[in-house]
């Protein structure tokens, strides 16, 4: 299968490292050294989870006509609505009837269950063309106050065209994608928490989630790049979960490649959680030139994990 | 694919119509009459969406051995944790690694986007053991003074155990399974709802989501038949979501079935969201006599609907 287009949204407002030294006391170098971030983006009143993702499908609109998609699927772990789900608002939008909707939720590894999902659809004969979206409205569970992660957050969406067919020269080929859950882990269910009803995000315990994501994101990437027989040397690009970049740069070091091979939008993003990955496919779509492979590979809370190979 | 087996949990809690009498003066022959519902269960405090999961989930250990259990497909829209989402929870309970585990929501019609996502995995040989969970806690989100919608919530959850191959002359065969989501019609998005940074659950439009739950799920129940072949005449029993005796009474009607083939557990449960009819499945599983055909059809907010075919 393919991804035919990709298109993505940020919401307009950036809030620097100020903010927080301002609200926390936490200076602009203590944040950038532990996590490498240096601004993120807030939506605005009236947006979120759902506005968000209308805004990239109608930048995907821009690149691909979406009348013919006939499956969605939406992912999300900071709902706007959780009954009236983003692929609803999608499928509400594009006035499609009929076709397969569902919205997931395994928190930042969600856009690699995502498209599982779609290469299932595919297997049954039951879709052929669909679209994927992942949209995170951190900023609505999060806590500016909290010192432990209040400052990692970020929001945007990501749209994506996804085929069973190839539609053109310049699509990216999956040639393999695999997912795990990892909460059989200790600290896998209080690691990383979103509690509607208690509160928003909380991130209790940091350095294990940081531990699993070091580990699981070269784990997971070594497996499909195996499965597909293809050398790690081989590899053009590494597009990790935007965490943290101290999390990217050492699974860098642990795959033995070149910091120049990553790619990483968390510096003037944060973590958008499931968006990160599709966003920075978005962004570096240009790029890409025929017969480079790219690994995306995602860890999330709960925890879980995987990993994607894709040919341009 | 086949359900070798299915378990339910209900907290001990029965809330009767009493209550609402108490709270908003709604009658017990008011609500009766315009639901079906003489009491529902409510979670005690210290109980949610995970706890329910793990409960349900106990209870089948003692019908199935899960140690090989190879997918785990959660389903809510009353979420504890959308990070640590009930799949989640499920694994780290069963202490299985590094399987695919995605939770879902498409409001009460999740139980039959689960198996399908399930489908997907069979079809991509990527699982042949899954674990389905469906469980929600309307309570956690409900506002009881709500004279709309507030004596409709009940709590519950149910786990199923599907595989690829036959396990039983018990099993039940799952013939034909199709979802579609309806979120194109016009109230779709303002039906029901449930967004947590802004309040709990309402159903401003009850009428429009009554109307088109008496059509999809009826169209959905023809249209799976169709499909396998099979005259509306062969049905046993029909068990479609639990969402109002009403409308259930009004499928069997357009169907033009008796209502002794109405599997019903709403005058007691209430709605118990995508649970609902597995924890029917799940009370009913003893009364299944073999040949027989069960028809599960579901409709939730957003909108999505949903049938199934499946044969003692």
């Amino acid at each position: 299968m393919y991804i035919h287009a990709v298109s993505h949204y940020l919401p307009s407002e950036v809030v620097d490292n100020e903010h927080f030294t301002q609200l926390n006391g936490l200076s602009n170098d203590w944040i950038v050294e532990r996590t490498g971030i240096s601004e993120r983006r807030k939506a605005a009143p009236g947006e979120n989870t759902n506005t968000m993702t209308l805004d990239a499908v109608k930048r995907l609109q821009d690149k691909v006509d979406l009348s013919s998609v006939d499956l969605i699927v939406g992912a999300t772990y900071t709902p706007y609505d959780t009954i009236v789900s983003l692929a609803h608002e999608a499928q509400h939008y594009l006035e499609i009837a009929d076709i397969p909707v569902v919205s997931i939720s395994t928190a930042c590894s969600s856009l690699l269950n995502a498209i599982e999902l779609v290469e299932g659809y595919f297997a049954l004969n039951k879709a052929t063309r669909a679209l994927v979206i992942v949209s995170d409205h951190n900023t609505a569970y999060n806590n500016d106050r909290d010192t432990m992660s209040g400052h990692l957050w970020g929001d945007g969406a990501a749209a994506l065209y996804i085929t069973k067919e190839r539609q053109s020269e310049r699509d990216l080929d999956i040639k393999g994608l695999l997912t795990g859950g990892a909460a059989h882990s200790q600290k896998a269910t209080t690691g990383v928490m979103l509690k509607p009803t208690e509160g928003g995000v909380s991130m209790p315990h940091g350095r294990d989630v940081f531990i699993h994501a070091c580990q699981y994101m070269p784990k997971a990437t070594i497996d499909i790049l195996e499965r597909c027989n293809v050398p790690l040397s081989d590899v053009t690009y590494v597009l990790p979960h935007q965490a943290n970049l101290r999390i990217s740069r050492n699974v860098m070091n642990t795959l033995n490649l070149p910091e120049d091979k990553l790619i990483s939008n968390i510096q003037y993003l944060g973590n958008t959680g499931c968006a990160g990955c599709a966003i920075g496919l978005s962004e570096n779509w240009d790029k890409f030139k025929k017969g480079e492979r790219i690994i995306v590979t995602v860890f999330g809370g709960g925890y879980s994990y995987g990993a994607m190979l894709i040919e341009v």
